[in-house]
């Protein structure tokens, strides 16, 4: 179950669809699943030092190669002995390729069957990147789980535009998951996710999770959502494609989203989650609570001298008032988004710790019933 | 020696000039001198939570009354429970009265004999501040130690002007202290410090010492340095005042600033000192190591796997290379402004560590040599 570099999923509870709970084994430690993986796009969660991180209970952490790629190169990030050595942190990483990034690139992009050039935002490169030098990318950076590199059409394109791409993102996953074997697969100690696209056609969705199923990738994820569609839309394309995913194999949803995305998401069998939402939002003045979204700038918290959350066992929590933290946000100090992250991100944390013990205990339902409660939108 | 509320100061080694060893007690705790005072200007040091400060070994912070009194204002602190509690610092904090803050606006500013007008630059609100609003408003912030209201005459103002300005302050001075001594003085829990001014005149700067020393403040300091005067003038005046100021009482050197200026304050009999250097220079990517100032910006450290310091025992040190720095400024991350500021105040920290061991150990004069040769502007 768990090959000889360390890699594995083990799945203890529940089957391929509905609540799951797995263990993911990876070169730098054991991740429980279900889990939130915080976003640090540049090596960096924003705001926050590796050791706030790991005592806010993250095992998972996701960075993007597209950016790493640009700056600060992946040689040098090879050179300092890999992503982990060079950010500090000890635990697992899930690199995403960039597809998502470049296909969201305003202004000059070029995709064709082999690959996709386009310039690079932060220093204007003209860059070519194709399914095979994405993995080199993310080879160099030391990843313990690299993801394909997939085209994500705009949410409104037309379908025959819809279809090319699903087309170019399944012989993409072929290329990727070829390469990734000739060079020895899991067992070099960088796991391979595929990711299932086709925007909110079910359709599309269903035919790419049964091709992927079909090759031997370490885990499956679904892109492209949470980019505007409706929660039932989202929903829609979990219930079609994720039943079709093998149920032994790790399933991960990127970008998403909310507390109430994460217990419906869960409730359909997803095990990882990314977003940027939690940090985000605290750079925001957003604090997410056991009581829903605290809007710290409202002027209702100025003398208010509760917690952000009196549920919540953060540092910020258990330090600062909500005068204090709209007192530093009003003077823009650099501790307002170290504190509102530090909080945010412990939320998420702590809603997937929950979640694991609700589905342990057999009370998945209740935890889901609280969450769609207060975050629900009715 | 130590009164009923927790404050006094106890000299261990040393006497009314030349290096000395004490202890500043405060209701909030114990300070060991020489000390460095990280600037929490806006009930925050930049960038850093009170418990990174407390593990950097900070024990005494600076607050700044003027500021504090316009944004959150001081009727909110105080029902907070005072600064202590409001920022969650639980140690010893000195606030500066705003004089120098005063003073230092551009636009719109009255002085008369009995204070000054102002509008704050804030929120443009016309304040009027005098001798005992101030302590008033220190009163209500519930710092351990207060400032006195000071007139600080810009660096080149005409004798007249300076001689106006130093009538005033020892007036404002003896005001001051009648109001402490009626509200029952340093055992009601707030300490009341002097601030001893005239510019580069070491005449004005006796006279000022000799006045002040007269008066029975629980602690003497000396303001109006570090604005652009050379070492050697803000060496002579020290020398011209320190000796007259009393022994027994701790003495405090006002925003001043730099390795170099540290040990030759020290030199003379300083024992307290605040800066905002380690943490604005942290922000412009300046670090102070045992080799100099390392600049992070330079092209030189993009490839660089050293710490920015080898000899510091900082989190930063410990953990990321000047590489990965220079990677989350060039990104402008704020994990950028937290780790160096992290270093530098540790660095100013550690620097008065050594300084109290070596003056112990009879072996200042060595570290002074050390640090003349490594910061000396030769």
């Amino acid at each position: 179950m768990v090959n000889s570099a360390g890699f594995g999923f083990e799945l203890l509870q529940g089957g391929p669809e509905g609540p799951r709970r797995g263990l993911l084994h990876t070169p730098h430690g054991t991740v429980q699943t279900p889990c939130f993986a915080p976003v640090g796009t540049q090596a960096t969660v924003k705001a926050l030092t590796p050791r706030q991180l790991e005592e806010a209970g993250a095992s998972l952490l996701l960075c993007n190669a597209f950016h790493l790629a640009a700056r600060p190169g992946p040689e040098l990030i090879k050179k300092a002995g890999g992503l982990h050595a060079f950010m500090g942190w000890k635990g697992p990483i899930l690199t995403d390729s960039g597809g998502y990034q470049v296909f969201s690139l305003e202004g000059m992009r070029k995709t064709d069957d082999e690959g996709v050039t386009f310039r690079h935002p932060a220093d204007g490169r003209l860059l070519r990147l194709d399914p095979v030098s994405v993995l080199r990318i993310q080879r160099d950076l030391g990843s313990d789980i690299a993801m394909v590199l997939d085209e994500c059409p705009p949410a409104g394109a037309p379908a025959e535009i819809r279809e090319r791409a699903h087309k170019r993102t399944l012989s993409w996953a072929a290329k990727a998951l070829e390469a990734h074997l000739a060079w020895g697969g899991a067992e070099r100690g960088q796991a391979l996710f595929a990711i299932c696209q086709g925007g909110t056609d079910p359709d599309l969705r269903r035919e790419a999770a049964r091709e992927l199923s079909s090759m031997p990738f370490d885990g499956y994820a679904l892109g492209g959502l949470s980019v505007g569609e409706p929660l039932e839309a989202r929903l829609e394309i979990l219930e079609a494609a994720i039943p079709l995913l093998p149920a032994g194999k790790v399933r991960y949803l990127m970008g998403v989203g909310t507390p109430l995305d994460f217990v419906e998401a869960v409730a359909r069998g997803v095990d990882i989650f990314d977003c940027v939402t939690p940090t985000r939002n605290a750079r925001n003045g957003q604090a997410f609570t056991s009581g829903g979204l605290v809007k710290i700038r409202n002027a209702e918290h100025a003398g208010s001298f509760l917690p952000l959350d009196p549920e919540c066992d953060c540092y910020t929590c258990r330090n600062f008032t909500r005068a204090y933290l709209r007192h530093l946000d009003k003077c823009r100090e650099i501790l307002f988004p170290v504190l509102m992250s530090l909080h945010n991100v412990r939320f998420f944390l702590s809603l997937m710790e929950r979640a694991r013990d609700s589905i342990r205990e057999g009370a998945f339902q209740d935890l889901r019933r609280e969450i769609v409660k207060t975050w629900g939108e009715s």
